[in-house]
């Protein structure tokens, strides 16, 4: 079994390098940081993520500088130290390529993905928690050392992740799926309301907000991230082209319906495929609809009302439909915990619906 | 002015229909209830939305039937009473030409669309504060009498919404962009999802939950709400088509990236302008991240703790990332009131990252 001792070298202090650094320092591993602006170097130094000066030679090197850079740096790493090389890009074949072009050996780099971050950038985001219980994808290729591959999950773990190893090209399609093509789609809806009149934004209810709210990330990140995994992106792509099509003969037709609904039944098959709280795919929760007033404290009220009823709160969501006064909060809980939670509110003055 | 005096009749008492007889019955309006499922009608009655016998003629009709009836139930009550006519569509241009096919004339007819609903259906759904401050449109055409306009505006009124006027073309450009485009692309992207191997839904993050949970509404009620507004789709698919086109014509490219930057900031330029919170477009909002403990209270907890720092949560979001035995709540607040808020939960005990 390969330990993880130190020290551990990261080449990019941003928000996830210096998370890493941060949840190593929290298990007293020696941290060396590295970064092309001193400036971050020294700010994630400042917050207790390690150390800009470290004399021993790295046992391991993460690499997490932005997408386009990732395959370069690896490979000079490799190139210049005896360590395991990793990194923390979303995107796993790019990477890989890049290095097997310009490095001598790419035994020791194991590529591995955080399935963790925050619209929040930098060093002064980063958290040492910020990856308890998420997923950290761990991704060896065909000449992959096993020890290398060890040494990575044990960095995964010792961040506090849930690791998941799979091959560059299935990690690839899988983000592009749950996350690239998402985003893309998000834009394209979004655009179409760049440029519309005002009176059309003011007809807008959750469903628009809920499905644009991706598109406001970072473009020049975004542009990075798709660029590198523009293959598997390019035959979802092509498929959603494909479907688009059906849906515009269909939508020309006089009696467009079966077609129209076969479209929209493939979209509620992959919808509720979508694993929910805590990756749990389908617990059966209620959701209860209550209504609360705008004021400080109200929130407060409702969940220590709802707290005494003994119900968990699975899940929540706040609607804002715009010119109301009021919101709705919908609150979900597990089947046999309704009966409870909707007494107990409604007998403290909620008015409640199920 | 024109007063509503009733009695109003309501023919569909699904969730929109009941509410509005809940609505109006709470200000003492005679509604009178019709439903080809007598069952249905029975139901409205029973939780108080009005009666299913009224002798008097109603001076108001309102249709509340599924999207592809619409037309036509409006242009029977047309020919069969002398009442005003309103519908509760949620796209306005194919009822009326509907109606104007099959009425002697429909002057006395005002389409409508009261902004508001939920996932749920049926008249055991509905509630007579559905529309409490909710936008409702009214969209009157060329030969719309306007003492009709005006009794129609009294009704969304005396429903507690908040009244909109625009033309029946403006009215259902303006749904389809903010409603069933988001929902045709949500069902899109859900769709790539139906088939994929499981693995891939693992990596599933909050963005995909977000883009896709409208995907999951009825595949029924969605073919006849799009087949109802086809041109307007229509005419915004072909506009998606070609950025699709733009978008895979740049991901074939060596060097993709201003083309990709550009149509993603087209997207972040549409979501910045969807409304949030009570339809204010823009309040500058701070965001707090605080971890929680997936147990009982502990949402209680953190809403008492925020209330007791004075900061008003204008809004929130909790983050569910599969597999997670934490969850991480984002509380929205005024950027005056964030060190109060950061000071009060610090001091609890709360981490708390801004």
């Amino acid at each position: 079994m390969t330990e993880l001792r130190g020290p551990v070298r990261i080449v990019g202090t941003g928000l996830i390098g210096t998370s890493i650094g941060l949840a190593l320092a929290r298990l007293g591993v020696v941290v060396e940081l590295v970064d092309g602006n001193p400036d971050n170097a020294l700010m994630a130094e400042r917050i207790g993520a390690g150390s800009r000066q470290v004399e021993i030679e790295p046992q391991l090197v993460v690499v997490a500088v932005p997408p386009d850079h990732v395959g370069a740096v690896v490979a000079a790493q490799l190139d210049q130290t005896t360590a395991v090389v990793t990194d923390a890009a979303s995107v796993k074949s790019k990477p890989l390529a890049d290095a097997r072009k310009l490095a001598e050996d790419v035994s020791r780099y194991v590529g591995s993905h955080p399935m963790a971050g925050s619209e929040r950038n930098g060093p002064l985001a980063a958290r040492a928690d910020l990856f308890d219980g998420a997923t950290w994808a761990i991704t060896p290729h065909e000449t992959s050392d096993p020890q290398a591959v060890d040494l990575v999950r044990r960095l995964a773990e010792a961040c506090g992740a849930r690791t998941v190893e799979m091959s560059v090209a299935d990690h690839d399609l899988g983000v592009a799926r749950v996350s690239h093509l998402p985003h893309l789609m998000s834009a394209l809806a979004a655009g179409t309301l760049a440029d519309a009149p005002s009176s059309h934004l003011e007809l807008s209810g959750q469903g628009v907000r809920d499905v644009t709210r991706i598109a406001a990330g970072d473009p020049r990140l975004w542009t990075q991230i798709v660029s590198a995994n523009s293959t598997a992106l390019t035959g979802l792509l092509e498929q959603i082209r494909g479907e688009l099509d059906r849906l515009l003969v269909a939508l020309g037709k006089e009696e467009a319906g079966e077609e129209l609904t076969a479209i929209l039944g493939q979209g509620v098959s992959g919808a509720i495929r979508v694993p929910g709280k805590h990756g749990a795919p389908h617990i059966d929760l209620v959701t209860v609809l209550v209504t609360i007033p705008d004021r400080p404290g109200q929130l407060a009220k409702l969940f220590a009302d709802a707290a005494e009823s003994g119900a968990n709160v699975e899940d929540l969501r706040i609607d804002h439909s715009p010119g109301r006064p009021v919101g709705e909060v919908e609150l979900s809980v597990k089947p046999g915990t309704v009966d409870q939670l909707v007494d107990a509110l409604t007998t403290r003055g909620w008015v409640v619906h199920v």
